[in-house]
């Protein structure tokens, strides 16, 4: 196991994710022969393509080392803890051009969750750097409210809605796991290293990137497929027209798993990549934590959501309405005013008014027939 | 023809609508043989049943004279003006159990507007009456804007959502028709009294309703159906779980008409009734006017939407974006650095820098390359 954690260790290293040349050839002769091929050079095109420019640098040892001291332990495939995600695979990246779509080689994971298992009950809420008063507190709402309900919020860290999510369900002393798109070990960005800490108690860290990788905007896009991949839905809480949120979402979507957006104001720009998702009908509208649970529908649980509140007139027929239209509060009025108000005929009124006040809609004094509600 | 509007104007108080039967025997043997049999009282029971409590109460004569002076004039479907309406029908009504869909028998309106011209180009814009700030606001902007595009604006006179959208209409100098559950000479709410006034002055108020009806629950549900058949489409701005404009909303859906509903803050009650319409695929999003002119295209034109803002690094391919990643804005890189820093091979690097020169994303210096955008 150890020849496997140091070739995929290189291997993790060697190639900017996603590698789909590489990621093909491992599955054919296996992690520890393919880092032999690669040191060599004896690879195909599409694989020096990928690996070239860093094959010579073999640090699996080093960064193993690094990593187990800042408290990272690299997760592979081989792992009884890797993460069951059937629809990130080779098969789509190759056949459906999907390059982001291949799975990671390993993962750089700081941080006590297995996880398989936190992932199982998992939703991931994500959104703009740039969020509003609105957004934040929204995503940590509903943050704390999923992971009391032992659902686990995954995030990116960043500022904004990333932060608030994950914060949300610290909050509530749930589990949460924050998906980088630098190395595990740097606290990125720089404000949210005590975050990232409180993260990493309790939940987990988690990187395609070795120790000391630096972010990148082009990581953040690539990291954003592995936080789709992860949870098992996705909720975008705000997102500007250009916003990585919906990149997340996209991601999610191709991936066929639920996706969620939260509507706001038609004012708010943070607001208009979620309305836009809504049109598109790439997600559906999260007003609350039912709707998520309900979308997330394979977490098992039936969501509970609030009818509107009954009226006493609801199962009356359109004469008996009309009849209870006709009906005043304080002024009493004869069958003979009410079929005349109400067009319905007299003995039809003479039949319903009993039935009103049976339900408690009416009631009947010497002068007249009264109605006794508002 | 005055033969014809006498024996509508008396059917109109006769019946209270929608009245299903009625309508079918004025389609078989005319309004003024309709009227007759009626009045007799030889009539099916069906039609009894529509017609016993007031067909002895002719005011017709009385009805229309109290009209004119009230600058009211009842339009009949012989007219030219008569709405083209072909959804709302009496077969609907019948066949499919919509009692609501049957048509007017007539309708009583107020103010210059030719019914049918005003309504080619229009928008019905609903809502709850106890609506909030934004509310009142997004309507009040849509209505002057739609005003400003020639569209007319129609709603139902009511506090809040309607309210605005007929001033927002009124201050762009556009066409506006109330649609009311009473007579059109009746001023409900009596605080819209001069409201009512300026929608007659260009536009229309018009009402199912003889002179002197009052107002009813009832009457509001009938109404809203006017409203959504009246219009081409139906935006709903803010909307309680138990709201009437989810009743028009429902109405416009049943009759095939587009309908679009306004996304607000998760946290408000009055965008419940929209986030619901949404959720069901009932409404879809209404964020912009051009997102109501293009759902309601039969108006014609082509809705001009605004496109996000192009990035400068929008035509790369992932290779290039991941040098340009690598690139820094003030330490200049030797390609070799850049491979390593990217992954991407050294030759591409080599390949992909003066192509990132020429799209002016990246400079070169005698110690090496730099990145030109932010």
């Amino acid at each position: 196991m150890d020849d496997i954690r140091l070739a995929r260790a290189y291997l993790s290293r060697v190639a900017e994710p996603p590698a789909v040349a590489l990621g093909l050839l491992v599955g054919e002769v296996g992690p520890v022969r393919a880092a032999e091929l690669v040191r060599a050079g004896d690879v195909p095109d599409a694989i020096r393509d990928e690996t070239s420019a860093r094959a010579g640098h073999d640090l699996a040892a080093e960064d193993l080392a690094r990593a187990g001291q800042a408290g990272i332990r690299l997760v592979v495939p081989e792992d009884d803890e890797w993460p069951a995600w059937p629809l990130l695979s080779l098969d789509n990246a190759r056949a459906r051009g999907m390059r982001w779509a291949a799975p990671p080689l390993a993962l750089w994971v700081r941080g006590p969750a297995s996880l398989d298992e936190v992932m199982q009950r998992s939703v991931a809420i994500v959104g703009a750097r740039a969020a509003t008063p609105y957004g934040e507190h929204t995503a940590s709402e509903f943050a704390y409210d999923l992971a009391q309900q032992s659902v686990t919020v995954v995030s990116g860290a960043a500022f904004g809605i990333d932060g608030a999510a994950h914060r949300g369900a610290l909050a509530a002393e749930g589990l949460t796991v924050a998906v980088l798109a630098c190395g595990a070990d740097v606290g990125y960005p720089v404000a949210h290293t005590a975050l990232l800490s409180r993260i990493a108690r309790a939940g987990a860290i988690v990187s395609e990137y070795p120790p000391g990788t630096t972010p990148a905007k082009y990581r953040f896009l690539v990291r954003n497929r592995l936080i789709a991949a992860l949870a098992v839905g996705t909720v975008v809480v705000e997102a500007g027209r250009r916003s990585g949120a919906r990149n997340t979402a996209s991601s999610a979507a191709a991936l066929g798993k639920p996706v969620l957006a939260v509507p706001g104001s038609v004012s708010s720009p943070m607001s208009q990549g979620c309305h836009d998702l809504i049109r598109a009908a790439t997600a559906t509208v999260a007003t609350s934590v039912p709707d998520i649970l309900e979308a997330i529908g394979t977490i098992g649980e039936l969501a509970e959501r609030e009818s509107p509140p009954p009226r006493p007139t609801d199962g009356l027929g359109p004469q008996a309405i009309q009849v209870h239209d006709a009906l005043h509060r304080r002024t009493p009025h004869t069958p003979q005013h009410l079929s005349h108000q109400s067009g319905v005929p007299l003995d039809r009124v003479r039949a319903l008014l009993p039935e009103l006040e049976l339900t408690g809609l009416a009631t009947q004094t010497e002068e007249g027939w009264l109605s006794t509600t508002a």
